[in-house]
């Protein structure tokens, strides 16, 4: 076998990745990751992406990881190509997703050396990944090939689950880089066994405070984790639920489901539940964390994750396993409810669709477009939120649809690249601010290469559009500089460049029925910012009559 | 004075920055990081530059400290707009550029909880920075104060000399984030006093060496390290200067200065010198440092640098000071010089160099474009190389000239912005490949705003050339796919979004008049490869002959 102990090294890395669940694996070129790439495009089974921006590359796994639900590898070679992970490292941390970054790196006599493209490596990303493992160089001795087998059993523990994250393999090579790829018998799938657990939990103990009633459920963000039986149990404990934007929930049917949460909280705060069940993420409207923190009922908060997300209130209750599991358990309690908020929530929901209904069709401007556009969505699309006001917008407005976004660090950066990575698997439609398009375009990239299902709509208010609502508006010698930033982009330029159709939105607000497309909706800052206040002077109005 | 502890603190800890040498800010905008945007804004000697892109930020201000040598702050937000400094954070470490990174971060109660926009900055650029620190949040003790002062002074040791290189301020701050506008005396400058220190070396142990003679001095990149004395020192121990294309020794006119060291050594390595002094950084050429690696002669490496760079060949002699002090006191030696290679040297670099000149003349590719297009740069201009072919080509065929290029870590990303930040000082050249110039592409924004004097020169190979050089290249199958990657995008969409000139190369290769262009010469990565070996076979045949 020609280059042996390399071979046989980088092969069964690869191979035990396959076993452990990656089906996709994206590459960024360069020559010392040779054995990688190689190894990984010669797997039958592997499918591969090139990406020549490992920034981009890596969020473009997040958004395979988001389709598929399955650890994703990424790899480059060594030197600031592996600082270029970060950003998505960052993200993957917070957000809990499976990525498994592979970084080619110098063998050891080269490293700090003052030799050509070699930085430290060892355990870079350490304040962001849940696994971390400086390989030795290879060789034919059995112990590398025992240590591949013991690591990668324990970076699969970060595949799924609580702890669920992800996870850096740095792999030196020495020349010769090329792999013997007559030995493709190395890769054969081996899978590994993977057993069935189901957990339940016994909550009598909170049966008088289902009894007494009045509770309200608050589902974020749920990722990975099973929501089944949520609504079921919605009813048998007669609970309305208020389903964040990326609950995934608002597209279902359910008389207790709550879409209007947001407008609602913003317009007045004074409802007081008997107690709250939060599930998942923290959800994305500040003005119903705000409503939580101000609650001294009992909470309790479902989600599965090494450590709760204690923000915006430490719950006195905490669940660390699956949603659905909870709401199994939960269904097994008899409870005869005495009082609930059900109807209430009904009443100030139709109340403030009306509200809404009534502003889009009257009102234009940036938040009115994405709710126009968001109703000509066909249902087995995705819905990819930008961060900053698109997803706050999304939250607002979005009436039924499947959403995602990177709404673990709420960064500006990668979304274009997560949105093309769930749009290898699905048709999508990308919400995006011009700066978090400006900030990602190289993104753009893959829509070129792979020419995946997408429209990109670019709400471009020619800025930083969210800092209108902070309080820095009113320093208004420093405000246009330091935060309106218009940085003048003509999109036209960018659509012929990567290759989609650019189209700019007129009145009518008509979303392309074609995909490949970039359509341009143009709006101004200021005028967003009056339409969002008379948005909720309108729902306080109607909440006050 | 409105919000008065995070006011005072941040005022003292811009105002000390500009103290301690700083006189450029990039900012990146964001809200978490507003007191140190504004405090930065409302100096009244400093500049600010403001960039969407963090990524491309950072880099930006390691072209400003290039073109200054001075330390540069860039200020970010919160979450992941830190991790995107990390690619420029190490490359700055593996170049001792001083940049002050400054990242915003909630303050200790919304870690890890889950709030928004939250990621454990604390150390998170270990691997990568000489100093680092996490600050307290501001209140009106004393305390706080002091601690600006003493971390102000350490981190100061790392804005020069030999533990040169980036540092790390995370400065928490709780809502409300706008400091006190009208408090600018707090910012008045009071500079620290600074002392000229001189050092010099006794150096008559070497004086046998030195007499023996038949020495060779070694010149690569000497960054802000002063050179003055090298060429008295050359002439004075009759040492041939072989002047590495970042040696800035290039534009000077010395009988005694080799140009052509990369084209000698990769067509033959006979050479036997009695010492080599090497002086900075490693060399650009591969073959030069091979050969360095097969000498048997004691090599000296003068560099001052916290640990010395050991590559390509651990020296026995080692001076860690600036090349500008061991010169002078090798200038106090008294010897007598009994044999030299001054003369074969300049015989060597004449009969090279008309080989060179007529591959110039004679053959057409990516090479010769560099070549024909250095050779009408204005002298005053400056010349920034991408990293890959470009600088490599840049080493074989420039002749005269100031050159720059981020040879630390090597890597193909923040190329644009870079060249862009020395723009800001300076006329640029900038000599890229086409797949650096889209990893960086969003570089270009800082052209479209600050409007620098730069020509882009974009060496289009439609992907990754300089795999064509490596082994790679023989396993056909997966060559294309994995590196060669040909991308296929059209740079005339791209200057037009960065409001440059767009003009495409021609047979005659006249550089451009003007500059806020973007000037691509297209070339044929198998036509370069083949030019390239036809360039060694020439000069080997001119050695031989």
């Amino acid at each position: 076998m020609k280059n042996e102990a390399l071979t046989r090294q980088v092969y069964q890395l690869i191979k035990r990745l396959y076993d452990y669940g990656v089906r996709e694996v994206v590459i960024s070129p360069g020559s010392r990751s040779t054995p990688l790439a190689m190894a990984s495009e010669v797997h039958p089974e592997l499918k591969t992406y090139i990406h020549p921006d490992e920034r981009s590359a890596a969020f473009f796994a997040l958004g395979l990881i988001k389709a598929t639900e399955r650890p994703v590898a990424v790899i480059c070679t060594s030197g600031t190509a592996a600082s270029n992970f970060t950003p998505a490292v960052t993200e993957a941390y917070i957000s809990q997703l499976p990525l498994v970054v592979l970084t080619g790196d110098r063998p050891h006599e080269l490293r700090n050396v003052g030799a050509p493209q070699a930085v430290d490596q060892v355990r870079m990303y350490s304040n962001f990944v849940k696994f971390e493992i400086d390989f030795p160089l290879a060789d034919l001795y059995d112990a590398p090939h025992d240590l591949i087998e013991a690591t990668m059993l324990q970076a699969s523990y970060h595949f799924e689950g609580a702890d669920r994250g992800p996870v850096h393999f740095n792999v030196p090579f020495r020349e010769p880089l090329i792999p013997d790829l007559t030995a493709g018998e190395l890769l054969t799938p081996e899978p590994v066994a993977v057993f069935e657990e189901e957990r339940t939990v016994d909550l009598s103990a909170l049966r008088p405070l289902l009894e007494a009633g009045n509770g309200v459920m608050v589902v974020g963000d749920c990722q990975h984790q099973k929501l089944d039986h949520v609504l079921e149990a919605a009813e048998q404990f007669k609970l309305p639920v208020l389903a964040d934007v990326l609950s995934q929930l608002r597209g279902l049917d359910h008389p207790h489901l709550v879409r209007t949460a947001d407008t609602l909280f913003k317009s007045q705060q004074t409802i007081r539940p008997g107690f709250i069940i939060r599930v998942g993420k923290p959800v994305v409207s500040k003005q119903l964390n705000q409503w939580l923190t101000k609650q001294t009922c009992p909470q309790i908060l479902v989600q599965e994750k090494s450590e709760p997300d204690t923000f915006p209130v430490v719950p006195p209750y905490h669940f660390n396993m699956q949603p659905a599991a909870f709401f199994k358990s939960m269904l097994k309690l008899e409870a005869e409810v005495k009082h609930d908020l059900v109807s209430v929530f009904q009443q100030l929901e139709h109340a403030l669709s009306d509200v809404i209904e009534s502003h889009i069709r009257t009102v234009t401007d940036e938040g009115t477009a994405v709710a126009k556009l968001l109703q000509q969505i066909p249902a087995d699309e995705v819905i990819f939120f930008g961060n900053s006001m698109p997803i706050r917008d999304g939250d607002t407005f979005m009436q039924r649809g499947r959403a995602y976004c990177n709404r673990g660090a709420n960064g500006i950066d990668g979304v274009v690249s997560t949105a093309l990575g769930m749009a290898a698997h699905e048709t999508v439609n990308l919400f995006i601010g011009d700066i978090s398009l400006y900030h990602d375009m190289n993104g753009l990239i893959m829509h070129k290469l792979e020419q995946s299902d997408i429209r990109v709509i670019v709400l471009n208010n020619d800025g930083g559009g969210i800092f209108s609502y902070l309080p820095q508006r009113e320093e208004e010698a420093l405000f246009e500089r330091l935060y309106g930033t218009p940085l003048g982009l003509d999109f036209s330029h960018v659509a012929a460049l990567y290759d989609l159709e650019y189209r700019l939105a007129d009145e009518d607000m008509k979303l392309p029925e074609e995909t490949h497309v970039l359509y341009e909706v143009r709006t101004d800052r200021t005028a967003n910012y009056e339409a969002h206040q008379a948005l909720y002077q309108a729902a306080q109005a109607a909440l006050n009559a």
